[in-house]
C-alpha cells in the first residue's frame, strides 16, 4: 500500500506541446501486460540525462549515453519485463536494434532514439518481440498519453507515478509534465530508473544539461528504498521549444521560476517512488543540517535511512531511537563530536550532549512515530550545510516482495 | 533457528588457567534471566583489545581503552539488557562506578577492571542493580565457567557461543577458549560485540596488541548481519601466561601456530554470531579475489552481503544473480571492467564478459541456493589481492525480530 500517494488523474497531467506517447503489448516477458512505450519527440527538441553510476550499467544505459552526445533526440523506447543489464555484447546490439527499429518507423536516424529497460537483471531481451511491437506503438501516439504511459513503465510499482504543473513565467505559460517508475533497487546515484520530464519551455542545451544535473540532486538523488543503486537507472529532461518562454543562459530573467518548477516535478515523482517503495508503510523524511558539507549531511542521512535497524523500527513504530544514533555515528564522518549532535523526532528533541535529552519522554517519542509520515532532523553542529534524503521502511512485505520477485 | 550451528556443550570447553567466571541474576532490564557475568584473570595476565569505529560508542568502550592503556588488567564485567551507549556523562560514570565496584570485591583498582555492556541504546543503566549483583558472582566464580558466561552474555542470541581448542606448541600444552555474543547490529569495524578470547600462553603485551588485531581482521572483521555497526563492539584477547609455551616477539618460533590456533577460535566464534544472525535461514561464504587490495575485494564482499535485494534472494533461494552482479557494481571500484569480472555460485560459471556465462543453466543456479550454505565467489580480474566475508540472508524473521526487540 503506497503511503499517502493518490494514483495520478489522466485529466491533470497536462500535454507538452512536441511531445506523444504511445504503449502496447509487445509480450516481451509476460502476456497480457502493456510493456512497451515509445514518446516521440517533435523536431527541435532538447534532451538531457543523469544516468546510474553502477559499474554494470545496462546496455541502454550505455547506448543513451552515445546518443545523447551525439545530436538531436527524437524518439525514447521504454520496455518492462528484461532490463538488459548484466547482458554483455548481445545486450548492446540489442539495444541497438531496438533504436534502428524505432527509427526506421519513424523515419529518423538510430542515433536520434534513446533505449530504456527495466526488469530482471541478466536476461536476454527478447528484442524480436519489441521490434514487432513498435508499430502498434506508434499507431497509438497522442499527446494525452503520459496517463498511460506512466502504467506502462511500472515493475513492482503499486501504482502509476505522474506529475504535471503549469505556470507562467515571464508573462509566457509553460507546461511540465513527468512520469516515473520504481520501488526497490532504488537509490539513485544520479537519477532513478526511470524518470521523466518534459517541459515546452525553450532552454539551451548546455543549461538544459545543467539544469537535468541540479534537478536530479534535489529530487531523484535525495531518495532511496533499500539502498541498492540500480544498473538502469536514467532520468531524462526533456524541453520540446514549445512555450515561448526562452532560458539560453544562467542569468536568463525567471530561470530559478523555472527551475524550481521543475524541480518540484521531478522531486513529487522522486517522493512518489519511496511512497511506493517496496513494502513501504511509512514515509520518512530526514533532514541533516549544521554538517560541513551538504555531502556529509547527506551521508549522514543516508546512513539513517539505509540502516536495516531503523528502517524495521518505524515499521513497528518503536521510538527505538539509539538505532537511529547508532547509524549517525556509522556514517562515516570520523572527526564528529557527538556532544554536539541534537536529534528530533517531529518537534521532540531525543537527544543532546551525546545521549537523550533530559526532556524526552517516550510517550511523545512513540507519538510521532505512529503517523504514515515520519520527519526526522539531526543537527550535527560542525557547520552551515544541510542535505535532506526521503525513505520509506522496511516490512514483511518488503522480504515478501522479493523473494517472490522472479517466481 | 540458527544455520548449521550446535549449542555449545559443557565437557568440550576447556578452562584456561588463570581465569574463573561467574554469573549471576542482576535483573539490570529484566527479571530471571542471568544478565551478570564477572571474569577475573590471576596475576600477570595480560589483555589487548579492539573496538568499535562507531562515533557514539558506547561509554564502557572508552572506560575499556582507557584501561588498557594503563595496567595490568585482572577482571571483566559484562552486562546485558542496557547497552550504555548514547547516555553521556551519566554513563560513563555508571561504566566507571561498575569498575569501582568490582574493584571492592576484588581488592583490585578500578583501573583493572574492563566493563562491557550490550542491550537497548540509550537508556540509562541501572548501575546499583549491577552493584547489587558483582558478590553473587563472585562467589559463582569458576574456572569451568565460560558455558554459563557463554549463556549470560546472549540478547538476541537464539545460542550460545563458544570455541575451544588444545594444542601442542613447541613441545607445550596450549588451551585456548573464547565466547561471543551477536546477531544484529553485526557489521564489526575491529571487532564484534562482545567476543572474549583466552589463552594460557604467555605473550608479550606488544605482540598481545599486534594479534588482537590481527586476529579480528580475520575473524570478527570479515561478517555481517545487517550492516550496522554497534555502539558496543569489543573484541578482547586474554594470554594469562600460565602454560609455558612463549612468545615475546614476532620471530618467536612457532609464532603462527599459536596465532593460527587462536585465529580459528575467533573465526568460529565470528561465524557463529553469522550463523544465528537475527532470523537467518542460510548461511553465505563471499570469496573475492583477483582485487587490486584486500580492501577493496572486502568492499566487493560487503557490497554483495549488505545488499537487501541479495539477501532476500538468499532467503528465496532464489538464483536471480543479476541482483549480485548489481552489488559488484555499486562497490564504489569507479575503474572496475566489468568484462573481466567472472562470478561463481558454488563451482558454477554465473557470469564473464559482462553478462551470463554461455554454460550457465538455471537449474545449476537454482541447485547451489537450495542448501543452508552457499558458497559464492568473485574474481575482479584486475590484481592479486583477496579477501571473504561471512554473512547470512534476510527473513521475515529479521524484520519480526527487529519491530518487535523492545517490547
Amino acid at each position: 500500500m503506497p503511503v499517502n500517494l493518490n494514483p495520478p488523474v489522466a485529466a491533470n497531467l497536462h500535454q507538452v506541446a512536441g511531445v506523444r506517447l504511445g504503449v502496447t503489448e509487445a509480450g516481451i516477458r509476460k502476456a497480457n501486460r502493456r510493456d512497451l512505450t515509445l514518446i516521440e519527440l517533435a523536431p527541435g527538441s532538447r534532451a538531457a540525462g543523469v544516468f546510474t553510476q553502477n559499474r554494470f550499467c545496462a546496455a541502454p544505459v550505455q547506448v543513451c549515453k552515445q546518443h545523447l552526445s551525439t545530436g538531436e533526440i527524437r524518439a525514447l523506447v521504454i520496455n518492462t519485463g528484461i532490463a538488459n543489464a548484466g547482458t554483455g555484447e548481445q545486450g548492446l546490439q540489442a539495444a541497438q536494434l531496438t533504436c534502428q527499429a524505432a527509427a526506421r518507423i519513424l523515419d529518423i536516424s538510430a542515433s536520434q532514439v534513446l533505449p530504456f529497460s527495466t526488469g530482471v537483471i541478466m536476461e536476454p531481451l527478447p528484442v524480436e518481440r519489441l521490434q514487432a511491437g513498435l508499430p502498434a506503438a506508434q499507431a497509438a501516439l497522442k499527446a494525452d498519453g503520459w496517463f498511460e504511459a506512466a502504467h506502462a513503465i511500472m515493475t513492482t510499482d503499486t501504482i502509476a507515478k505522474a506529475a504535471s504543473v503549469q505556470l507562467t513565467i515571464a508573462g509566457q505559460p509553460v507546461t511540465i509534465t513527468g512520469i516515473a517508475k520504481g520501488a526497490g533497487m532504488i537509490k539513485p546515484n544520479m537519477a532513478t530508473m526511470l524518470g521523466f520530464v518534459a517541459t515546452d519551455a525553450i532552454v539551451s542545451q548546455p543549461m538544459l544539461d545543467r539544469l537535468v544535473k541540479e534537478v536530479a540532486d534535489e529530487s531523484f538523488n535525495c531518495i532511496t528504498v533499500d539502498g541498492d543503486t540500480s544498473t538502469n537507472d536514467s532520468f531524462i529532461l526533456i524541453a520540446t521549444g514549445k512555450s515561448r518562454a526562452r532560458f539560453e543562459a544562467i542569468d536568463a530573467p525567471h530561470w530559478n521560476e523555472l527551475k524550481a518548477a521543475i524541480t518540484g516535478v521531478a522531486r513529487q515523482l522522486a517522493q512518489a517512488i519511496v511512497r511506493d517503495g517496496e513494502g513501504a508503510t511509512k514515509f520518512i523524511e530526514i533532514t541533516v543540517a549544521g554538517a560541513h558539507t551538504k555531502d556529509e549531511a547527506k551521508a549522514v542521512g543516508y546512513a539513517i535511512a539505509h540502516s536495516p535497524l531503523v528502517k524495521t523500527a518505524f515499521f513497528a513504530s518503536d521510538p527505538n531511537l539509539g538505532r537511529i544514533l547508532g547509524a549517525i555515528g556509522n556514517a562515516g564522518i570520523a572527526d564528529l563530536d557527538v556532544t554536539k549532535v541534537k536529534l528530533w523526532l517531529g518537534d521532540v528533541l531525543v537527544a543532546e550532549n551525546g545521549g537523550r535529552a533530559a526532556s524526552y519522554k517516550e510517550e511523545d517519542g512513540a507519538a510521532t512515530m505512529k503517523p504514515a509520515e515520519i520527519m526526522v532532523r539531526v543537527d550535527l553542529g560542525r557547520g552551515s550545510a544541510q542535505g535532506k534524503v526521503w525513505t520509506c521502511d522496511f516490512s514483511y512485505d518488503y522480504v515478501k516482495i522479493n523473494a517472490d520477485y522472479r517466481s
